[in-house]
């Protein structure tokens, strides 16, 4: 027996109707790339959406073509987005700071044919739009004077678009499971592989982050999404925003710390959401000038682990609520928030701040578990490690075009690629990559735990942890150790330091002094260099 | 071009599932029929839950059955919801307060196959058992000792068959357009007609209502629904609680001041939900006792208009925060909600609190348009009155069986019944129910607004507008008054009472002085009987 309730397909156009609609008037708020703050409202907003449909469609653009945007965060930037899923089109966002090859590659796996991108990336585009064979039109997001400058043959201003585009057209009226969104892995092996999300799994992701014990934004909000718009869907905010009503600062371009801040101030921010490395720079600015956060209340904070400093100086100094945050380009992206429940409530406060510094537990609409090698569930002791898995509506089932094969198990669920435990109040941390956890016995080793307190030694400057093959506990773990300038040390010194802070069991059968460790483009050590580094290299005791 | 993401059904099982995974030991309290408080927690209403799924099945229950319950909020109650949503069979939830022959028309509609029953309404079933004829099972919501004074025969134990139960039942795994529940709407004219909700209805309603600008359930809240699982969904705290982790207060039978303080005292509760005449019992209590609030942070008033005194008195007095709500069987029940926007915190307090008396501004998934007869859209101006019209993914298509035909305009909107305004803030405030609206001259006159002020003269007791026949202006308003004990009055005292409160053109016709004016079973005017009274009536200067 089916229900009798109405047939309203989630479709994110709906999202931005509702804002027109009930919070028409609502600021919305961009630092331009060009310069100078600008303001506009949801209506006006979209309305220029729709204005910007008329023209894509004008353009040839149909319904599952691609469009592709090099963009900051930018009211812009959120018509662009709007116009583009409207009409049943694809939004590609694509991440800058990528390098210009891996751009061009990805173009071409999307079969990109309309480009959007910011006056910042002219000098890319200049150098390389004659390997994107698939974009058959660029539009320079700002005005006919900003035209002025663009050196780009054939390049199409936004502002004429948007003046000049039928607003006449119908959004929605396609199914809730029409592609919306597009957006690569960054891809540590490999080619980047496309996320293409769905108008239901963008929906129901806002109605995720809306829950309280989530981003939960509220009309009275002011939020500043300093997480980029180009990657995992802003974790929901250029839909929770809208969705909500509330104020919305957009920061374009300058993200570092004094910039932030005068925008929190100026505008009034209450919420915001970044990664640590923008946090650390905005506290760099407000202990370097003394400066007071008046309005901001919470913070989410994702992307890489949260530094307890951080978090200390964010809730203990300036009076913010910090709640950590993590997700996957795959998972929409979010997994999980570390957020507290009546039981963590009870618990003493040193307890609870290291809840808070692990990755979360998951809302509705997120399933996750732990497995062991052969996909057996391990238990939520906090102490077990195993692969996690997870699975929800706006969790990827594949690849654009199949890339990579079969990526989810029997039960549905995705593998993260990464190693975590469980607590007992249903928090998540991660423990490793999966490809670095070390497999010894079969029992695993977090490669992570030992070098972060191995990097705690006075003498240590950097420190990394790899398995090493051996005959008869398949891989032993072996520190390497990057001394600070100037030191000298012993492979004791190092065993002793770690003795009873780690299993005996643990304890790396070598360590190795090392005159560097690579980085990766991201600032974490690279294991797979490391192990290629290390391919001849033999255990002790091992003929 | 379809999304990539994973086929995850908005399905009610996930919630409770959910629940268990998450906050497996948080526990639910419940004021037991037999009276004693008694705990459990979510994986025991899990387990228990599938229990008497394996039970109903054993009992021959299928997919598409129609399951009654007649029940007070307790975790029995829940179990017996999910229980039977689970395995795709159809909750319906009965009325209580509904006269027998109604109860016995309703599950001969709905064709229910077998009745849960609390104690508390065993003198009911033993006089009406046998015009239940398609019930082949009655089972009664206690344990062994409890069923020795159960004088129906045939009837079952429910702690007996949670017990013998076979837990290894598949929940869910059935399209999210599955009915879930069936509610019959109390029907004023005509025949009840029953609302089925989906499990997806369900589903979008709990993320409407986890919202922080909804009801914004978070984990560390402790909830008390005292408004009834019997009726519209509990405005879906039986869902959000299980979805966020909230301990759940459910307080069986008894509703009283004076036992709902000592649940709100006794286990810390700190959000709760009922209609205005609860928290009058409980403000009197209050009142009475001296007694203060000391964990109560936030309720939500709804099915009837908030009176200021009431709002003022719990948000002044005891500090707890007043959210006024609207909705209707038919709308699963979320309709609107008056949480402030950052435009409204702006405006004088004065001016604030008007518009949290009113009934509020729609969540995303809720669309309202006002219309005139003709179906034209009326503007948002906050005077302009019309009929309020809602769409969404949680609002009827259609009634059970097709009672009534077709009830969606042609842009898919659900007629309320109701007559309404829109100011610019996005304020709905109902104004009447639309067949009590008098139309005179092609304008509309609002009944209740003048009944408000006349019953606020010294001498009234009960006041009552409605439109009388008039061969010009189609219908013009008369007021009725019962006069207060020993009191008389002219027909321009009132009149004079009225000047300058309301417009010129709204002024009645004519006073009629009676010794009584009907109240239908609500305790609302009988309009329907007061036309009917006045059929042969002839206003002054008409013909």
């Amino acid at each position: 027996m089916q229900g009798l309730m109405q047939d309203w397909p989630l479709t994110v156009d709906r999202i931005l109707d509702h804002a027109r609609d009930w919070h028409g008037g609502q600021e919305i708020v961009t630092r331009s790339i060009e310069g100078p703050i600008v303001r506009t409202t949801y209506a006006e907003l979209h309305d220029r959406a729709k204005r910007l449909s008329g023209a894509l469609k004008a353009l040839g653009v149909q319904t599952g073509d691609r469009v592709a945007t090099l963009a900051w965060n930018t009211a812009r930037h959120m018509e662009a987005w709007y116009a583009i899923m409207g009409i049943g089109a694809v939004c590609h966002t694509l991440n800058p700071r990528l390098h210009p090859d891996q751009l061009c590659f990805i173009i071409g796996d999307a079969q990109d044919t309309v480009l959007f991108t910011d006056l910042t990336f002219l000098p890319v585009l200049r150098g390389y739009r004659d390997r994107m064979t698939s974009v058959k039109h660029v539009v320079v997001m700002t005005d006919e004077a900003g035209m002025a400058g663009v050196d780009l043959p054939g390049a199409l201003c936004f502002e004429t678009l948007v003046r000049e585009g039928d607003p006449d057209v119908t959004w929605g009226d396609f199914p809730e499971n029409t592609a919306a969104g597009l957006c690569y892995t960054s891809g540590t092996t490999g080619d980047p592989k496309g996320v293409l999300y769905s108008h239901r799994s963008n929906f129901l992701l806002t109605f995720i982050t809306m829950a309280r014990d989530a981003m939960g934004v509220s009309a009275t909000d002011v939020v500043l999404p300093v997480v980029p718009m180009f990657h995992a869907n802003a974790w929901g905010v250029a839909f929770s925003g809208p969705a909500t009503g509330a104020k919305m600062v957009l920061p374009g371009a300058r993200l570092d710390g004094a910039s932030i801040y005068e925008l929190l101030e100026a505008e009034g921010v209450t919420f915001s959401a970044a990664v640590p490395t923008v946090w650390q720079m905005l506290l760099g600015h407000l202990r370097e000038t003394g400066a007071r956060l008046s309005t901001l209340k919470r913070v989410v904070i994702g992307g890489a682990a949260v530094p307890e400093a951080l978090l200390r100086a964010f809730e203990d100094e300036y009076g913010v609520q910090v709640t950590h945050a993590w997700g996957m380009t795959e998972t929409s992206p979010l997994g999980t928030l570390a957020r507290p429940t009546s039981a963590t409530l009870r618990l003493d406060d040193a307890v609870q701040k290291q809840l808070a510094l692990k990755q979360g537990r998951p809302p509705l609409g997120v399933d996750l578990k732990l497995v062991d090698d052969e996909g057996r569930r391990l238990p939520h002791d906090g102490e077990t490690f195993g692969r996690l898995m997870i699975r929800g509506p706006a969790v990827s089932s594949a690849y654009f075009k199949g890339a990579g094969g079969a990526i989810l198990d029997e039960e549905g669920f995705f593998d993260t690629g990464d190693v975590a435990t469980i607590d007992p109040y249903g928090f998540m941390q991660i423990t490793d990559r999966a490809k670095d956890v070390i497999k010894s016995g079969g029992e695993w080793i977090s490669s992570i735990a030992i070098e972060n307190l191995a990097a705690g030694h006075p003498k240590a400057a950097l420190a990394a942890v790899i398995g090493v093959a051996h005959p008869k506990w398949d891989e032993r773990p072996v520190l390497l150790v990057k001394l600070r300038p100037g030191e000298s040390a012993t492979k004791e010194e190092f065993l002793d330091f770690l003795a009873g802070k780690i299993a005996k069991w643990w304890t790396p059968d070598d360590v190795l002094f090392v005159d560097d460790i690579p980085l990766g483009a991201t600032g974490k050590v690279d294991k797979k260099r490391l192990r290629a580094d290390l391919a001849d290299y033999v255990l002790p005791g091992v003929a």
